[in-house]
């Protein structure tokens, strides 16, 4: 099959005024509207300035519960000589009771004395005291609020109460989306063969649309061949405003999206010079904005919020939400390439007065940077990236508040800072964000003063001991706190039944066995270069030595999957996953707390969390752990 | 009927507390869970930590489109020395295609040539060059999201990447809602009788129960009979965890409310220090918490926001989000009784660098405060109240950028100002903010530079011209523009047929006629003032000469509805609410604009939108209006 591997890289603004022109030109932002009831106008918006159908109050009311009079008779009404009503002359009223014509004036309740049916009074009533007019509140033919409102509760009270019983709506746009790929399936499952991916890109475009006010027409997923991809887009187009393809836009054998936009209405362009969403393809057909949305997700979803969310809004007559922005310092050094504008998500954490961001992991493919994503940094063409320490702009995708009531765990991971974070959300709604670089890295972001907490697991080769001797070297000078979480179980983790007959480290050289190794600096790194050493086992013999994953889980899944046969890692993730496993050794995993980066709210709540009869039941559950020391100071340097 | 007078004054946080501390005590906070599925997740709320049940990618896979191959056979591949793979010794793979075990690394598509089948390279490929690690998304047993995390489209897509069929989510608190009142009417009509009122609160409190994650059980209107309440409350409590009764808090005596409470429950507290608000109750009913809200929307929504908000999202499990505050200026002198804490709605509107608000007509029956309000100031108690211009603290009710994007104009109102806020809204996105204060407030406001430009029709007694006396006096020094926007006839507005019989301004002497007045300082007042002068008619034998409204409108429907009988207004109105009209003058109602106050875009779309075909169109539809002079520059000072 032929390639078409030339594609564009169009920089943003010029495709940005290249779209909305040709739209312009074609007429496609005209809004469309139609007649709603008021009973179903919640959220909708106006499509035509409303006004009232009916006065409120319609009729003269009492602004009080007292008596309504006529206040031509109370005159010369004073404390010490009051006055007298008889029953004829007043009428009880409550708030909101009409006031019939022979009155003018209501007395409150608190200033009426009633003696044998007879009201008393201290005090002359000054003409329409207490009297609500007509209209107080809405007068027929008042504008109650302009075109391109959106009816809030407020707005549907206004409209119930102006007894306004239909009105002019936005129609709210119809967005079609076609998820294509043969590849491609719709729920996942553990007994998915290799080569197919779940579907799940369409789902988040549908929330995005409903969530900016589009309904969506979602078809079902069309396998990669033209013209079944002609007939689903046939099929969707006479139904919807805006027409979605999702990926097929690349330059791979199976992509026939731009091709068949050519062959069916005309491409605008194909390829943006933006990192990731690089294949991107925006077109029309008729008068319909086509939008090819590449396959990765964290591409999909910044191509949809370039080009998807300004059209989904203007189609409605009103401006998208702001996005706020918050000016951060980098935690990492974040180079870029130059022709590209980069779109970077970040966690963001304040620390010491300073919002630092850190770039989460850079993959096209990761479902979970768009979950853990605090915001997008975006490193415009022409710079060569950022230095760590820099200044930058970042567009939240969180609420700051939430952003601010967060704590940083940066260092080697274990489930129980899982458990950790699931604690600590639950009864605290305090957020931990986790990012596993390692004990080392743990070490190096401690001395930096950029992490509240460091999970470490590190073997001091002489004593045998764990972690002290690591955080008194790097960490002198400054205070901080080792506190235990766990011992555990770390070995061989093996597929069940051990198919490769490994029994002990000295199998690794054998050349069949395909290791999975944990990245530099990691604890589990350092303990394995420690045993092989005793051993006398050199690395460069072990197939597989260089390739490095970043958790337990991750080896564990690798070897799940077949794609290795072992790794070293903790028992805990072989059981997770129903692999078998060598017991090696067993190690100690301490957390290091900087408590001077702490609120004294936040560091009792971390304290309470560890020392939870939850936390301890959680671990044990999972097994291969030890809490004998769990909670406990290992060892503090309080300067 | 027994009035119950004698409601309590309790403090609001006193009133917070407690109710807290009994909704404590009784367990009311406790959490219900329910299993959902994955496809009906969207927008719910994790009850519990969610862990991923497969890993994404599954399988070894492609990172790019190119060729697979073993690295090792690569090893030597120059720009000089390419080397060519036959075709069984590589495998042609499309980004994310599986890697099957013979290869351990991918060579972009850019980089090979191919030749006769050969696949020509010019540089050796690193072991797992290019290559997705499974799980690189994803690991089984990884913890996708905390207990407590809203289900967006993120975490949707990540939840069917992982495989996760169903979860435990919150169940959404459920709140009953019992409309009660004899007075109330289910849709406002034409022909509604005195005394009868539209009940919306239940439609509000809905709505923002929604908004804020809540399901909601309304029941049909209640009349205010003791035992029908009862029975209401009954059949509802079973299906609801809050339930909440509309009107009946205070005093009056139909107002059942806090009786009923007492026997089938635990009235917590009735009465608080607020306004508007005061008569509200709290209680308990077994363990549901008992809301009863007051009858003026403006109330309700206060004691709604107060107690019921927190405590739906406290049945969540989620922090309510953050409400923004601005610090602002008070435009205008605020008082505030000791007693209280006193909330009052304001616009917003920055001029000259400072966002000043002006607080909204203060009766808590004003639903178009609710509409328009852009923000909360609570002056508390203890205060006085605040003098013009003292710094404020304003919590926002929209968004900052709508705030920031306004302009405002405070003066006499002319429905020609509502169909200009139509078409800069519709146009622009402009909102324009206006208040009817007459035309010597608005005169006042543009000497103080509050107002961006004002509406004026004041008619100076000596030259029998309009406007330009006044400005020059009063803005003597200032940069000022004068715009005629219409020409429009005065006269007296009187019902149908003319059942009084009134021919002329002498008329408004016979005792029968109950004149409706316009405010003092307004354009109108000065007219009939200078007319009654010179007809020497004493202004003091007129009846209802001290009544007043504060617009045109606002007097047509007051004679509409027969609370009074004439007043002088102009034609649009009469014609608006088909009455009939007696003419007595053509005047000539001008904007005075402040340019200085303006950016150069806003004033140019202001011009734009009174040059406007539609702007005339729409001004020639409503009648009355002659529109000789609109646009023109009447007159200006360009200092």
């Amino acid at each position: 099959m032929k390639r078409n591997i030339y594609i564009e890289n169009m920089p943003l603004e010029k495709a940005q005024t290249l779209f909305d022109q040709r739209l312009q030109e074609e007429n496609c932002y005209r809004i469309q509207t139609e007649e709603i009831e008021t009973t179903d106008s919640l959220n909708r918006i106006t499509a035509a300035a409303v006004l009232a159908r009916r006065s409120s109050p319609h009729y003269i009311s009492s602004a009080m519960d007292g008596i309504a009079v006529k206040a031509a008779i109370t005159a010369g009404a004073t404390e010490v000589s009051p006055l007298n009503l008889s029953r004829e002359s007043y009428l009880e009223v409550d708030t909101g009771d009409y006031i019939p014509l022979e009155y003018d004036a209501v007395i409150m309740i608190e200033e009426v004395n009633f003696i044998n049916g007879m009201a008393q009074i201290i005090k002359a009533a000054v003409p329409w005291q207490h009297i609500r007019s007509v209209g107080e509140d809405i007068v027929t033919y008042d504008m109650l609020f302009p075109a391109f409102t959106r009816i809030g509760p407020y707005e549907a009270a206004a409209l119930l109460t102006a007894g306004v019983r239909s009105l002019e709506a936005v129609k709210k746009p119809i967005v079609g989306i076609i998820p294509t790929g043969t590849e491609l399936v719709a729920q996942g499952s553990d007994e998915m063969p290799p080569g197919q991916i779940v579907e799940s890109n369409s789902h988040m475009l549908k929330a995005l649309c409903e969530e900016w006010g589009a309904i969506v027409k979602k078809q079902a997923i069309v396998i990669d061949d033209k013209e079944q991809i002609r007939q689903a887009i046939q099929e969707t187009i006479s139904q919807c405003d805006i027409i979605v393809v999702c990926s097929g836009s690349s330059a791979g054998r199976e992509d026939h999206t731009a091709a068949l936009l050519e062959e069916m209405g005309e491409v605008i362009l194909h390829g943006l010079a933006v990192r990731p969403g690089k294949p991107a393809i925006l077109g029309l057909i008729g008068q319909k904005p086509f939008i090819g949305v590449p396959g990765y997700p964290v591409s999909a979803d910044l191509i949809f919020h370039l080009f998807a969310r300004p059209l989904i809004y203007q189609l409605q007559g009103i401006a998208p939400p702001l996005i706020p922005e918050l000016e951060c310092r980098t935690a990492r050094k974040m180079p870029s390439p130059m022709g590209v504008d980069d779109f970077n998500h970040v966690n963001i954490v304040k620390i010491a007065g300073n919002h630092l961001c850190f770039p989460l992991a850079k993959g096209a493919g990761i479902t979970t940077s768009l979950v853990k994503s605090d915001g997008i940094l975006c490193i415009q063409r022409g710079s060569e990236g950022l230095q760590a320490g820099d200044n930058c702009i970042v567009s939240l995708r969180r609420p700051l508040n939430i952003i601010d009531n967060s704590i940083i765990t940066i260092g080697s991971h274990d489930l129980s800072i899982d458990i950790l974070t699931d604690i600590l959300q639950k009864r605290y709604g305090l957020r931990l964000i986790s990012a596993n670089v390692g004990s080392m890295g743990g070490i190096f972001s401690l001395r930096r003063k950029e992490t509240h907490f460091a999970g470490l697991h590190l073997l001091d080769y002489e004593t045998g001991g764990y972690n002290i001797s690591y955080v008194q070297k790097y960490l002198a000078g400054q205070p901080w706190m080792l506190v235990n979480l766990v011992k555990r179980e770390q070995g061989l983790i093996i597929p069940k039944n051990n198919p490769g007959g490994i029994t002990s480290l000295k199998d690794l050289l054998l050349p069949q066995i395909r290791y999975i190794n944990r990245q530099n600096g990691s604890g589990t790194r350092i303990l394995l270069d420690y045993l092989l050493e005793k051993e006398n086992i050199p690395p460069e013999k072990i197939n597989g030595y260089n390739r490095e994953e970043y958790t337990h889980l991750a080896v564990a899944a690798s070897i799940k999957n077949n794609a290795s046969d072992t790794g070293l890692g903790i028992y805990a993730s072989a059981r997770a996953l129903d692999l078998d496993f060598i017991p090696i050794t067993q190690e100690q995993y301490d957390i290091c707390i900087l408590p001077q980066l702490f609120t004294a709210a936040n560091l009792e709540r971390l304290q309470t969390a560890i020392a939870s009869d939850e936390f301890k039941e959680r671990i044990m559950a999972i097994g291969g752990y030890d809490l004998e020391l769990s909670g406990q100071i290992i060892m503090a340097n309080n300067i």
